[in-house]
């Protein structure tokens, strides 16, 4: 599947109109990430960050502040920082847990140094996100983002206890990637209502388009996981395979299993017996059951949603360009 | 060096004070470590904070409210818990960071479980933690727990880079010490104070207090890493030898080695190349330049400082434990 280009266009619309405030974003990101004591601490997030990352998270808090009018102060962009820190803590400490060996095209901190210090870092930007939500002065803010910081860890975990476990169903699954994905998506967007001063009906709304947005993305990512190649996602392709990661197309396989089947997933995924072939074999049965596409249906589903969503919130370029990007999240798979 | 029972009162007095408080803390504990989603995290904690650690760092904040005249309401009670999540989530990744298989005489939970497990539950810690906090409204606490997070996590990064490195000072250990102990010891006391409403000079005072005491601690904890013996300290004597981490009396014996005496440390530091009979040899360096000797006079020096800062508090029982308990704290070195 190659990507649309037409379909690019949301994110580069965005990030063109927020172009003032995302360099400010970037200059405090970097400001933040020095350690007097430690210099280890801004050489990996300079890694990470430099990296070329979409830098999607803080472009969803500052479309959301500007839809709904804020101006005059940087709360915006702390909290813009504040959740691409998160993200980059997050992405440290996951990539110890599944002990990958790229992201975004490029080897893993963990490779380059260790696993320590990714742990360490990872604290070190969590910690560095807390001081910056706090420099807002709200605990509305504080609030929001100390839950999401909760359902991110506690999705981290699940997903742990659920891998390599054949009886996860798309209940979990759901619950598995509010945690990883759509938490902060959400949260980002919601503070940025909150820093505008917006009315209730407003942050609801934009928190409910940053949740089904997120659900959207991470189908699509778990879907491209086993249908895309290597080089159009960055990352290698078959990964959850390999690590026994059980998401959206393989539950869906695996419901619809035969008992011949299911001994082929059991001795994949349950045991871990993996051969080669094997893969390539998950996919036939995947495609034989309409996993692709239902999974596909679902993620579009949950874009519609996330367009949905935005209903109440103020006409206008940012508007249009949040409701393009739930198309966008989706194009990679359609 | 055997435990002086009489200097073993100052903390049985205080559990004894702060005794039904204390039973609150340990009943919020367990509340927020439970997971409708995921039962691992309340087995892994649960493993750490049932394991019979002194609960040194809530009974802080306690006696520091208790102190400064608090009533009325149970955000000590939340910050004490706040203050051991946030321990409890230091010690897991430190666990995974030092590959340690001991801690307080039990096997550590990386070895029970995983280092993904550690790396994760100590991530949703923080987070609970962080919630906790939130709920006091005191944005005066939080900016001070964050800016504690922040100095923990460089302390802790500071010390890995530190590691295996010949030229490190006591300055520097100094830095070392104050984030991985004194950062949470000064936080707990000094929100403490906060969350009572004290006067600017009594809470300044608590925290400098909070502070001598984590140093003083931390010294003796490391003095003693060479110098005492597995039962009587909990964790395997020599532990800092093996991970090559340079410490007070190390840092001590260095500065003051010979020629000779150098290549020793660069080959059993800087190499790693350890071998039957080096720990014995490195702590007969020390003894022959009298580290210990000097390392407890700094470590009694801190104490003296953490009995001197509580001057200005109001007199009493609780601030004659405090007082007490900064001799404890050296106690097991003298």
């Amino acid at each position: 599947m190659s990507l649309d280009t037409a379909a690019v266009k949301p994110i580069e619309r965005l990030a063109s109109t927020l172009a003032g405030d995302m360099a400010q974003v970037n200059e405090m990101i970097r400001d933040r990430m020095a350690s007097e004591h430690a210099p280890r601490i801004p050489e990996i997030t300079a890694h990470l960050v430099e990296a070329g990352g979409k830098r999607l998270r803080p472009m969803l808090t500052l479309a959301s502040a500007r839809l709904c009018g804020y101006s005059g102060g940087i709360d915006h962009i702390r909290l813009a920082a504040t959740v691409e820190f998160i993200h980059t803590a997050t992405l440290l400490h996951d990539d110890v847990v599944d002990e990958s060996d790229r992201r975004r095209g490029r080897p893993t901190a963990n490779l380059l140094w260790d696993n320590k210090s990714s742990v360490l870092v990872g604290d070190y930007l969590f910690a560095r996100s807390f001081q910056l939500m706090v420099e807002t002065g709200s605990l509305r803010v504080l609030d929001i983002l100390s839950n999401a910081s909760a359902t991110i860890a506690e999705g981290e975990v699940l997903q742990l206890t659920t891998a390599q476990n054949l009886s996860t169903n798309e209940e979990t699954y759901l619950k598995v990637i509010r945690g990883k994905t759509a938490a902060l998506f959400s949260a980002a967007t919601e503070v940025g209502g909150v820093i505008a001063g917006s009315s209730d009906d407003h942050v609801l709304a934009l928190r409910d388009y940053g949740d089904a947005l997120g659900i959207a993305f991470q189908m699509a990512d778990d879907l491209l996981d086993y249908a895309g190649d290597s080089a159009a996602i960055g990352k290698n392709a078959g990964d959850d395979f390999r690590e026994r990661k059980l998401t959206l197309p393989a539950i869906k396989a695996i419901a619809a299993a035969t008992t011949e089947e299911r001994a082929f997933w059991k001795r994949v995924i349950e045991k871990g017996d993996q051969r080669d072939g094997d893969l390539e074999e998950a996919q036939a049965l995947m495609a034989r059951h309409g996993a692709f596409e239902s999974g596909r249906n679902d993620a579009n589903r949950w874009s519609a949603q996330a367009k949905a969503a935005l209903g109440p919130l103020p006409a206008g370029d940012i508007h249009d360009m949040l409701g393009d990007l739930a198309d966008y999240v989706v194009a990679r798979i359609n």
